[in-house]
């Protein structure tokens, strides 16, 4: 949704990529202190154990400076069909990766960000197949974001449904 | 400088993004399964020891696709006041990483990419902190890719001049 960065305001001209696995999306870039981008994004996805990367870049005449980045672990997030308020995370100057694959970032920045991010089922898919998202959702939802419980190693187990749970982000 | 793709030339609207530590600067994007950039680059750098990704992403509508990646240990790069032909490498589909830093790349793809890649000494910096840098390169461009020796070591066991060599990179 929105940004608010420590710094003279004059020093700012950023944008926000978005990336999952190996596909990225990114925002206009806008001028000032307290940008706000309001930009919405979708993608499919069907592996829950991932994670989104959300980094702001500072546009500069050649190259562009990393602000800071956030990680979302997938199955922190929570299941909705309507846009909500969206919560503050703080920029974090570096990412920590575990065999190849982030994990997680490092290092604080004084920058945040404001994100609203949601899991919402495809409109299409049979009912059988919603009734066994809705559940594995739910179940993840449950069972909350510190969860020791292996996503992974419940997809490994069980065939997967072709259809995937859509994840919505507005920055 | 350019690319070679494998695949329907339709399907191809690529760009390059070029990464060192916190930095990144991004080509235009171009049509083809032989896309030509032949844009120039130069940062300014003092770690040796770090690395540049050389990412190709294919555009889409919304979402950008990686088409694969190429990660060059600055301690390979050669020492040359002038542009050279270039070298092909193959783009690779995943970063390895260590300490939370790349150190590499796996899994190969059928798409290549010519890179020309070298240092230059600043213009301005005084004489003995050229001949530091030049004695500096000489003896990495010695060592050759694939050797033990540790920059990372050497720096920090030296003060390092302020002033820091430029790396030159065409696209």
């Amino acid at each position: 949704k929105r940004a608010k960065f420590q710094g003279s305001p004059d020093k700012f001209n950023t944008y926000v990529t978005l990336k999952v696995q190996n596909v990225k999306s990114t925002t206009v870039a806008v001028r000032g202190d307290q940008p706000s981008w309001e930009q919405d994004f979708m993608f499919e996805i069907s592996r829950l154990d991932l994670g989104l990367s959300v980094e702001v870049w500072n546009k500069g005449l050649i190259w562009d400076t990393m602000v800071g980045t956030v990680w979302i672990a997938l199955k922190t997030i929570r299941q909705s069909d309507e846009e909500g308020p969206g919560e503050w995370s703080t920029l974090e100057a570096e990412t920590l990766m575990k065999d190849d694959e982030i994990c997680g970032t490092k290092n604080p920045t004084p920058h945040k960000i404001l994100l609203d991010t949601r899991f919402e089922l495809p409109f299409d898919i049979p009912e059988e197949e919603a009734r066994y998202w809705t559940y594995k959702l739910e179940q993840i939802n449950a069972l909350g974001a510190d969860s020791e419980y292996s996503i992974q190693e419940e997809i490994q187990r069980k065939p997967l449904p072709t259809a995937a749970a859509q994840c919505w982000y507005n920055i």
